[in-house]
C-alpha cells in the first residue's frame, strides 16, 4: 500500500545487535512504501586503523568492529551526530548500552520530531534514584515524551546477523504502531509477535539473567538435568511473581512468548551469565575477579541485577517469596557459599501453593 | 497425626522408574502414621543369573537389573504377582511401559479395593479404537472404575534416585487425595506440586516427545541457539492449543508447571527423542532403522506420538493449525526433508495472532 508520508527511521546505536537490526531495518525500508528508503545509524566515532568508523561503514557498508562479516543495505548512513541521525525521524530505535540511554535523552530533548514514537531494544533496568529499578522504557517517555514500545526475545545478534530463523517480541501499547514497528522489523527468518504488555516484555529481558545465574551454579555444582529444570521453572515463576507484585496487570500469557521462556532458555543454556556463574563455583573467584578476566572488566548484567531485585526485594520485606532471586544474590556477594544454593530454594512458596495440609 | 486406618500403597510396575519413585514411596511410608509401613511392588519376573529378580530385590534390597547401585528400604516388598500385589492396597501407583497397562487392567479388574485410587506415572498416549489417542488413566479409571491421578514432570529416574533436587507435578482432580498422594511422594530433594487439571497434566507428559524431534532436528541441520529456542516456544504453544482443542478446559499456568516447561526444556536438550532425531538428519537413516541401531528395536515415542496426534488433526482438518507437529510427523514419514523443517514454521499461526494487517 502507498503511503503519503514514508516514515523516516533511525537507528539509534550500532554495536553488534544495533549492526545486525540495522541489516534487518535497512532492508525492509526499501522493500516498503510506508517507510523512507534512507535509513540513519548514530554510531559512535570511534578511529579504526587511522580511519573513521562511520566513513568505514559509509563507504564499505560493512560494520568491521562490531558486525565484521555482514554486509549492512546501502540504505543504512552511520552518522556520527546523534541529533543529526535523530531528528527527523518519526521512528527511534534505540540499540545502546543502557548506561548510555540517560545522557543520549538529554541531548535529544527537544531536538527530534514531537510525533516520534520509540522502539527499545536495550536489556537490562537502570538503577532507579534512592534503588531499585528503572526501565528504559520509562525513562525514554519521561525524557522525551514520546510513547516506547520495546523488542525484546531469543535473539543472539551474530545469529540474527546469519539470518537464522528465530522470533522475537514486541511489546506495544499503541494498536496503531504495532503493525508498522513490526513491518519495519520481520522477515521470513525473523518472525514478530506484537503484546500490548510492554513492561512485562522488558522486565523478561533483565529478569532472566538472574535466572542464569542460578542456571550456572548449577552447572558449577555438577548437578543434573532435572535440578537445572526445577531452577529455570523456579525462576520463571519468580520473574512473574515480580511482575504481579511490583507491575501489576501484566498477562502470564507474555510469559510464553520469545521474550519469556524461549530467551530463559538461551541464556540459561548458553549465554555470559551462565558461563561466568559456573565459573565462579568452579573456581572460587569473586564475580568481580571473573568480570576482570573474562569480560574486561565490564559488569554482569545478572549479579547487577539480582542486586537491585533485591534492593525492591527488601523494602518490601519480600526476600523470602523470591528465594531463588534472594539466594543468587546473596551466592553472588559472599553472603552464601553456592553449596548453599539448593538449600534455599528447597522450601520454595511455589511448593506450598495448594496448601495441601 | 496418627491415622486409624493407615493407607496400604502398591507400585505397579518396577522398571528404573518405578524402582526410584519405590525408594521415595518406601521411605515415606515409613516415616507417616498415614501409611502401612509395608509397600507392596509388582515385579515382572525375571532369571538374573539363575536367580529370580523378586527373591533378589527382597534379600538384597537392590533391583539389580534396572536401578543396580541404589538400596531400595527393606519395607518395599518385591511380588512376582501382580493381583497379590495390589488386591489390598489403597493407593495403586502405575508405572508400567504403557503397552502393558489394558493387560494389567484386565487382570486386575474385581480383585482391588473398591475404594482404592490410583496415581499414573506412565508417559505416552495409547492408541485409541479407530486411531487417535487415549489417555493411560483414562483407561485405568474406565477398566478398573477407580479414580486416577497423574504425576509428570523433569524427572530422570536415576537423578531422581541419585536424591538431586527436582520438581514433580501431581494432577489430581480430587482434593482429598491430593494432599495424601504428595505425603506418600514428596521428599526434600523431589518436590511435589498438587493442581487439577489432570488431563493437561498427562499430555503435556507425552507431547513433549514431538517437541524434541523438533529440537533434534535442529541440532542435526547446525542451526543456533535462537531457532532451537524458537522451535521450543512454538512446540509449546502447540500443546497449549492441543489441550485446548481436544481437552479443552485445561488451564495456561498448568504448562508452567514442572510437567511443561521444565519437563520439555530436559527432553529437548537432553533425551532420546532428541538425539536419534539429530542422528535421524546427519544420517539420513529412517527412524524405524535408527530405532533398531540405537534403541534395540524399541519404538521411539517422539514419531509415534506424531503420528497419533496427526491422526487427529487429519480428522479435524487442522493439520495447518499445528504446523510444528505436522512438519514433524511428515519429516520422520518422509514424506518431507528435514530441510524443510524451517520453511514448514516460518509462517506460524502464533506469528498471525494479533491480525496486526
Amino acid at each position: 500500500m502507498a503511503c503519503p508520508n514514508p516514515k523516516r527511521v533511525c537507528i539509534i546505536g550500532s554495536g553488534n545487535w544495533g549492526s545486525a537490526i540495522a541489516k534487518i531495518v535497512g532492508s525492509n525500508a526499501v522493500k516498503s512504501k510506508n517507510f523512507d528508503e534512507k535509513v540513519t545509524m548514530y554510531v559512535y566515532e570511534e578511529i579504526i586503523n587511522g580511519k573513521k568508523l562511520t566513513e568505514i561503514i559509509n563507504e564499505t557498508h560493512e560494520n568491521v568492529k562490531y558486525l565484521p562479516g555482514h554486509k549492512l543495505p546501502a540504505n543504512v548512513v552511520a552518522v556520527p551526530d546523534v541529533v543529526d541521525a535523530a531528528k527527523d525521524a518519526d521512528i527511534l530505535i534505540f540499540v545502546v548500552p543502557h548506561q548510555f540511554i540517560r545522557t543520549i535523552c538529554s541531548t535529544l530533548l527537544g531536538k527530534i520530531k514531537a510525533t516520534a514514537i520509540a522502539l527499545s531494544l536495550i536489556k537490562g533496568f537502570d538503577t532507579a534514584e534512592g534503588g531499585g529499578i528503572d526501565l528504559i522504557s520509562h525513562i525514554i517517555t519521561r525524557h522525551l515524551k514520546i510513547p516506547c514500545s520495546v523488542l525484546m526475545g531469543a535473539n543472539l545478534a551474530n545469529e540474527v546477523a546469519d539470518e537464522m530463523f528465530c522470533e522475537t517480541t514486541i511489546g506495544c501499547k499503541d494498536a496503531s504502531a504495532g503493525p508498522l514497528l513490526r513491518e519495519i522489523i520481520q522477515t521470513s527468518y525473523f518472525r514478530v509477535v506484537v503484546v500490548d504488555d510492554e513492561d512485562t516484555v522488558e522486565i523478561c529481558g533483565a529478569l532472566k539473567n538472574i535466572v542464569a545465574c542460578g542456571a550456572g551454579f548449577v552447572d558449577g555444582l555438577g548437578l543434573g538435568d532435572n535440578t537445572k529444570a526445577a531452577v529455570i521453572r523456579l525462576g520463571l515463576m519468580e520473574m512473574v511473581k515480580f511482575v504481579d507484585v511490583f507491575y501489576p496487570g501484566g498477562k502470564l500469557s507474555t510469559f510464553f512468548e520469545s521474550c519469556g521462556v524461549a530467551d530463559l532458555i538461551t541464556t540459561c543454556y548458553g549465554g555470559r551469565n551462565r558461563k561466568v556463574s559456573e565459573a565462579f563455583v568452579k573456581t572460587g573467584k569473586s564475580i568481580k575477579e571473573l568480570e576482570n578476566e573474562l569480560l574486561n572488566g565490564q559488569k554482569l548484567q545478572g549479579p547487577f541485577t539480582a542486586e537491585e531485585v533485591n534492593f525492591m526485594l527488601r523494602n518490601k520485606g519480600m526476600e523470602e517469596k523470591f528465594p531463588l532471586f534472594t539466594a543468587i544474590h546473596k551466592i553472588c556477594t559472599g553472603v552464601k557459599t553456592p553449596l548453599d544454593f539448593i538449600d534455599c530454594i528447597r522450601n520454595h512458596p511455589e511448593h506450598m501453593v495448594e496448601g495441601a495440609d
